[in-house]
């Protein structure tokens, strides 16, 4: 079954202990679409500028990611500039710039209207709540969002989340979600939201699925060297629903399964700068490491 | 066979927002020799002052704890205060007395001399040292330690690391004895230290294991309540060693055994003040929690 997300397509400037980069190709759909292209059919909505060349779009043909939903408009891409720390434990944000995704009014194009899975990515909700009304057939609907429209658009966003299946957001995100610093807690409040399912991510202390009363704690695979941090959440998300758009039904089983790819994409992501080392992956080199994650987890 | 631990035995007066504790019987031998009973014998030896009553001597007999190696001393025992935010994100230390344990100058009673593990509790290397010599057929000697050491005493605290099997630190203690704020590559260093075998521990985000080139990760049992979460560090260490004391040898399959065990141990402890919930345990609940590790990490 195909997957279609709607989100940021951008260019980041990044900067970390392991050098620089002035124009990668980025934002969270571009991320989501690459790590989810291993596994299933992907589409993208987005919005770029005039900077956007074939040269980009060609990254995403090349992993057979549709591009009808990229809409081209006047003006400059997306586009983000940030430096980490040397330990990666603080990033400064130094430049932001919204430009056409400014006044991003995500259209579903037909061909895109009989897609099972779709991804909300984080946009104002009130624009994740629209592009919902256009794929009422959408069997499962999963949504992002963040501390900007928790705090600033809450109401909106509870509108949204009330038609979601699977939140996935971090743990800071679910505990100003909720009010409640207790992640379990949390988690019941936010299933009385609406999503039966919920995805908590932590970042290098893994990821946690919360649903139907269980818990499952995939830990991040442990890497000698993190070169660029930027999307590995985003990453994480297109493994997951990948892997669950492959499946026939979305069950614990594979609710675990999903939590392991997606896993394993982010873990990619880090090993490079920008999306680098998600456009050269094989589904052999991601199943190895699916092992791996056995390795690291299993106890008699 | 059977865990020696020399360390801290105390009181602690606690405050959380789920209330207030003036005279808790408290430190990290406590911790650690309670959580190991449901295990294994356990000798521990440390110092007390005239408060010490029988009454607190009769919490480790009824565990079956021998107490032979608690000395009295002329004044009063350790005593720490402190107070946790209401998330318990942060901890003010309101008063710290080492009193007796100022002079603390472990000996080992002859009694003690063929324990097969020893547990090395945080105090000044170069007493860890001195333990370790009075313990030469010791088979397994696992070490805790912390930033104050390791920034204060760090030729003494490498010299008693050459003689120990197992470091049981937090992530960041291992990032400032190495410099190096990757753990996979800390943990290399570690071991070149002379510690053959690593625990990490994270606090609510588990903990990890690195040995002989693997990594194994535990996580933190998702609990509704948190009342208290001094102690939880020790209680995770006493469950380790208890277990693997438990064991003919320390391989991988019993030292993840013991990962699992002594995160058991650390959930129980945070669920009351103190060393309460230590206290009234079964091995019952212990092994039922244990087999609810599996469903939390389990996937196909």
């Amino acid at each position: 079954m195909s997957v279609l997300v709607v989100g940021s397509v951008a260019f980041d400037a990044i900067k970390t202990a392991y050098g620089q980069r002035d124009k990668l190709l980025a934002g969270a759909a571009t991320y989501f679409a690459l790590a989810a292209s291993y596994f299933t059919q992907v589409g993208v909505v987005a919005v770029v500028g005039d900077d956007f060349t074939d040269s980009e779009m060609r990254v995403f043909r090349e992993r057979g990611v549709s591009t009808v939903g990229i809409e081209r408009a006047p003006g400059k891409s997306f586009f983000w500039s940030g430096e980490y720390s040397a330990d990666f434990t603080s990033r400064t944000t130094l430049d932001t710039q919204l430009n056409v995704f400014a006044t991003f009014q995500p259209q579903i194009p037909d061909i895109y209207k009989d897609y099972r899975y779709l991804m909300l990515g984080n946009i104002h909700p009130e624009l994740q709540s629209h592009v919902q009304s256009q794929m009422p057939t959408a069997g499962l609907v999963a949504c992002d969002t963040m501390n900007f429209w928790i705090s600033g658009s809450l109401p909106a966003l509870k509108k949204t989340l009330e038609g979601v299946n699977i939140l996935l957001i971090n743990d800071e995100e679910a505990r100003q979600l909720t009010g409640d610093h207790n992640l379990l807690r949390a988690a019941r409040a936010i299933h009385k939201m609406g999503p039966q399912m919920l995805v908590i991510k932590r970042g290098e202390h893994g990821a946690s699925l919360y649903r139907d009363g269980k818990v499952f704690c995939a830990p991040a695979y442990p890497l000698d060297e993190v070169v660029d941090p930027t999307g590995a959440g985003d990453s994480f998300a297109g493994g997951f629903m990948g892997s669950l758009a492959g499946c026939e039904q979305a069950g614990e089983k594979e609710m675990r399964r999903a939590m392991i790819y997606g896993s394993v994409m982010g873990s990619f992501c880090v090993e490079q700068f920008g999306t680098e080392r998600l456009q050269s992956l094989s589904r052999e080199e991601i199943d190895a490491r699916y092992r791996l994650f056995k390795e690291l987890m299993h106890f008699d």
